[in-house]
């Protein structure tokens, strides 16, 4: 059993912080990802919250402050559920490390997101009772986490434009997948921002910050943005991520397998981020002069990925399997992942492709 | 002069239904299109409408049917002003057509889009004077326009999701560019929504319908759908269009242009469409190894596209200007303009290039 109630076929990057993701088969087991498999991304200690002594602080721009304890927060306001797909800003970086090495940063494969039923309140419900000031662009979210890859240390923290805060998807969490929120999720409560990159769902949640301007914080000015291939982090440097661009991958076969010939069954996942969906996921063995469209599979509602599978009839030998998805405004992934090879290595969003070999 | 008061360099692909496109040079001109220079893309007839006899129908799923006349339309609700960008879904369909011809369809460049100053009241304050029912999910729109290319015959129509058209940005206008809107634009009143394909502004709009479901007429069950490569057209088939796809093109210099060695300017256009906003436009001089940053130009709010402006170094010979746009969720452009190919030719927003020849 890995630490923090874990399967033992996560795939560990690093125990402190605990960061791990989702293997393939894992994911490939169905579109909802179960709690124990679930990918977590951490830049620091996993907090221990007491809930009986958990405060939820609103602060900032807003016409009352409020102070509530999780009792409060569960008895004001309207339970809702979600279920909405998380995606780490760095899923897929493993491609662009092929390309040129990252220094520093974790070698994420396709298992940095995963999908999950979320129970909670609506962060909009929660802002309408302290009222938000005209001059409240922003709503900024502060965990307990204490990250000392910055100097000095300072807590994770994150924010997203207030009219992402006011739709009522944006939940205030304790609850995934009909449990509790488990610690190293970010008991006793947690923001869930559905189409937006991971970074934004803070953990461990503590105070809510209704602001002029986006979060000033290391985690969205320095950290996680997009910063051009010869670009240098630094405050405010390159574009500021936020809503997960349209991606997919192949969870099945796997990279390199050995198939019988004949008909496969190939699987994967397509997400396609903001407000956006899933409109067609496409497959080619002829490295994309001809395209097969895959069978989307069940629809977890607008703030989730789609499965997808496709049998391909294979003869024997070497093949490459190359898939792209497009998204509702009929856009669909770039082709080239050394193009899109960044610094910090965000948002690898390349036509996957895997190579099997077919024998008789 | 052209017909109705266009200027002479527009590119007329068709005179009955009049369809012409806006000349690169035209574009160029600035972010906001002037009204003698803005394309037109019509499928029948300009009809000529007294503003005086014109009445707007409310109906469908509502709780109160409307039948308005201009001036009641005018003086019930509050005008409003937005600067937004239209894009037909066939702008760059030519270098669709240059892989593989697409007979029967205008070969529109990069000039069926453009960007205006729009007058008029919010399609959401109507709608709220007639109050839609629970059951309404669409707002269908229905012109005066006969369409025979349509057998038989029908009025171009479209609709788009309640959601959208609950949002203050989608306008029922009657101005343009400052002045009353001209015919060939849709006088009296046409309907305009931001970041959708222009084929959802209906123009001459003589009829709102509240839906249960998208519009089933010809122009958006039959056309305007995205079909696999090997489709054919047919009642459902292909994915919707509605949001614009993440586009650009180049505008000056032209392809094949010859122009003086060393420091040469490149200007452009980039257009997210949906909600997403243009966050980087990058150039390449080398196929795609390198790319440097172009400037944005004036930002006209977030429903209008992007101009962009860099200068660099031409050595005498041949070069290809290779460009890329960037939308705020750090997705780019697809590289590969054939495998975009599709039977009807819409959402060509392959990364544009243009050839020149610098000479000492």
């Amino acid at each position: 059993m890995s630490p923090y109630g874990k399967r033992a076929d996560l795939i560990v990057h690093e125990q402190e912080p605990f960061n791990a993701e989702t293997g393939r088969a894992a994911l490939a087991e169905g579109p909802l990802t179960a709690t124990d498999a679930f990918y977590v991304r951490g830049h620091g200690r996993v907090p221990e919250i007491d809930p009986a002594a958990w405060r939820l602080r609103v602060d900032g721009l807003v016409e009352r402050r409020l102070d509530l304890s999780l009792a409060t927060l569960r008895e004001a306001f309207r339970e809702r559920e979600e279920i909405a797909t998380l995606q780490c800003a760095g899923n897929r970086r493993a491609g662009l490390m092929a390309v040129r090495d990252i220094p520093g940063e974790a070698p994420w494969g396709p298992g940095a997101t995963g999908t999950a039923r979320w129970t909670g309140v609506a962060l909009a419900d929660v802002l309408a009772a302290a009222g938000p000031l005209e001059e409240g662009a922003h709503v900024g979210f502060v965990g307990a986490d204490v990250c000392s890859e910055v100097a000095p240390a300072e807590t994770f923290g994150g924010s997203i434009p207030i009219d992402k805060a006011s739709r009522p998807e944006v939940l205030l969490a304790w609850g995934m997948n009909g449990e509790p929120l488990s610690p190293v999720h970010g008991a006793p409560v947690r923001v869930v921002v559905p189409g937006y990159i991971g970074a934004r769902s803070v953990k461990w949640l503590e105070r809510i910050e209704v602001r002029p301007a986006p979060w000033p914080g290391y985690f969205q000015h320095v950290a996680y943005r997009l910063l051009p291939e010869d670009g240098t982090p630094g405050p405010g440097a390159g574009m500021p991520l936020g809503l997960v661009a349209l991606n997919a991958d192949v969870l099945s076969p796997a990279d390199g397998d050995t198939v019988p010939a004949g008909p496969v069954e190939v699987r994967g996942y397509a997400f396609a981020g903001g407000e956006r969906h899933v409109a067609r996921v496409d497959v080619s063995l002829d490295g994309g002069s001809g395209w097969a469209q895959a069978e989307l599979l069940e629809d977890l509602g607008r703030w989730a990925w789609r499965h997808w599978r496709i049998t391909v009839d294979l003869q024997p030998g070497e093949h490459e399997i190359l898939v792209r998805a497009w998204d509702s405004s009929a856009a669909t992934q770039p082709e080239d992942e050394a193009s899109l090879w960044n610094p910090k290595g965000y948002v690898n969003n390349a036509r996957p492709s895997i190579r099997v070999r077919a024998v008789p």
